[in-house]
């Protein structure tokens, strides 16, 4: 359990039955004073409806109240959807009192049904009475659908003497890849600032956090990020030093919920930082770290823990960057694989397979060509990642 | 079986001990007079030693030999790798007496592990005894490596009332991707063409075919497609009558080909046409073939038989090409499961769930927008594929 979270914020969850066996699957979240927001959002053409409303209403730079559901994503739902997503917002904010406006949506689930809006609507007066500082991580759990368990922190830092406070949750498990790689992410805090100062702050923290994961490769339709700062710490962002405590202690928090996330990826059983070095520009060794981070010939060898570097090697040499074959060295953790492009034997693949077997494990790879750098966050690819996504209708 | 194989040609195989229990797997083929060829290659830029050395060699044109293994890429293997690869050729051309440089060399298998060149060449002699003009399926079936079944297929055509035939095989079955997309292909015709005039049929053809279809997006160190031309059929590729009867026989025999490949991928228990039409351009429309040909939530619906058509729009919308939610339309064989962005309803989806039980089907994207069309072919994703290759080299 998590707790010391941010004050001034309520959150609450109720089963509104979108989920099968009266699982939580609603979930609000509740700042005491309108507080300032920003966010990021999915870079698909193709954008559920929750996410066109809070784009939206976003650009006011206000929001006092989030209500979310999981179990059905209310994407591809035309009008239809449309309406029901103001329609959750609309009931929201009678419920609690507050400007239509204030109220941003987020759904998460299956896409091109119907939402459910009856169950949901009837059960926001609930939820609205389930609203608790400490209740944060009945909405994780309410978020979730293929995750297997709840992602939520909390931290404090110091800034000039004061303490301020970032909670951040998020769902994940399938549909990931680098642009904008996570379904939901809330985060809270209560330092001073406006909207148009958390922006680049945002942005920032997620291009190193969320667009550095991946764990299928496919980009949802809903992804969405937001950021709600209350003020009621007293300590504004507004000096070169509090920013730069800020974003430090922001960008820690969103890649602890990134690796989180790719840990409980779709039938995971590995988390894997994929480390390019040596490249001719960061560019490149990004390009490389991305086109080995996603390929599931990789994936599944590391989930059969079978030190198949050769893939590795293919896998960057078509990943259209300047590699040199006779140049290029591999590391699993601190063993030594390939060195100039040739394997170093069976007992380095030995050592290897020891650190294929860990849940959590590096491999790098040096071009020796240049200085770039980049790292990626992936899984191994499992025997239940098609289990869970070939039966997920049903 | 096939008959009807290509005069002029002979071929024959052997289980020189590189795969396990016994199994063909070097091939050689002979033309019994040197042959005009010509080849593309793997555009990865890790290349196996064999690709390499036969890179070089076909810039002369004329090839007499093909001598290939499976079981082994000879692959990130160094000096080694290449010496191994000549001697291969040698061996292969000292048996059949013929030069050295008319000897093309191929290689498949595990990535990284040192060729076992002892059991190579102290096989050809033998190996060279089996040469015999009905020997094609012996040489299909030793080039396999995770495929089930040879590839193998003879046709006639009638040209100026004259017989051509093309005989072509080739093995696959994972690391396909549309960048030059199989493993080893080659192509035997008694058509009198130049080197120079087979080349841009045989880059067509491709294009039309091994670039048209994906099993796992990972692109192989070792692709490999060669045409050898005899001329005993002694018709010549010098009218427009002429190059447009090959041109078109070509195309069907790769297509059938890579049809095959794909139908027989690592896993696969379906083979589905991706068709997109209504795009802005052809490119854009092969950019959204080839996103939701290579999505593995579509792939593994689709092996779950289950018509999750928004993740077909999802993988659209993130590919970069132009769409219009609003006005996209969706359908497996011909039933219709969404139009305008918002799906059917339950009875077209229940039509849907039909033909994903079906063993080939296509499913269209219609975009409504342009005049843009395109294809690929891909599989499913099973729980055998991650079995596969998790187990690949154990």
């Amino acid at each position: 359990m998590v707790h010391n979270f941010c004050q001034g914020f309520q959150a609450g969850a109720i089963a509104a039955g979108i989920k099968k066996h009266n699982a939580l699957d609603l979930g609000l979240i509740y700042s005491n004073h309108p507080a300032a927001v920003s966010g990021v959002f999915t870079r698909n053409q193709i954008q559920a409806a929750p996410v066109m409303l809070a784009r939206r209403r976003i650009q006011a730079g206000l929001c006092q109240a989030i209500i979310v559901n999981s179990g059905n994503a209310n994407c591809c739902t035309g009008e239809t959807g449309l309406r029901d997503a103001a329609a959750m917002a609309a009931q929201t904010a009678q419920a609690l009192g507050i400007s239509e406006e204030l109220v941003l949506t987020a759904s998460t689930g299956v896409i091109g049904a119907p939402l459910p809006i009856d169950n949901i609507t009837g059960s926001i007066a609930n939820l609205a009475k389930q609203l608790d500082p400490n209740g944060f991580d009945d909405v994780a759990r309410a978020i979730m659908t293929t995750d297997t368990v709840p992602k939520l922190i909390s931290k404090s830092i110091s800034i000039n003497g004061e303490s301020v406070t970032i909670t951040g949750m998020a769902k994940g498990a399938g549909m990931i890849r680098p642009d904008m790689a996570t379904l939901l992410c809330f985060v809270f805090t209560d330092i001073d600032a406006t909207a148009k100062q958390l922006k680049p702050c945002l942005v920032k923290a997620v291009d190193d956090s969320f667009n550095r994961i991946t764990i299928d490769g496919d980009t949802s339709t809903n992804d969405t990020v937001l950021i709600l700062a209350n003020g009621m710490s007293g300590v504004a962002l507004d000096t070169p030093q509090s920013l730069n405590a800020f974003q430090t202690a922001l960008n820690d928090l969103l890649v602890d919920l990134a690796k989180q996330i790719v840990q409980d990826g779709e039938g995971a059983t590995k988390l894997i930082e994929i480390r390019v070095k040596g490249a001719s520009s960061n560019a490149d060794a990004r390009r490389i770290a991305d086109t080995v981070a996603h390929s599931n010939l990789v994936k599944t060898a590391c989930f059969g823990e079978d030190a198949n570097w050769g893939r590795i090697l293919a896998a960057a040499g078509r990943s259209g960057a300047a590699i040199k074959p006779d140049c290029t060295d591999i590391y699993f953790d601190h063993v030594k694989l390939v060195e100039g492009g040739v394997g170093c034997g069976n007992r380095s693949e030995q050592e290897a397979h020891m650190v294929l077997q860990k849940p959590v494990f590096s491999i790098t790879i040096d071009l020796n060509i240049g200085n770039g750098r980049a790292a990626m966050y992936t899984c191994d690819f499992s025997i239940d990642y098609v289990k869970i996504n070939a039966e997920y209708r049903s």
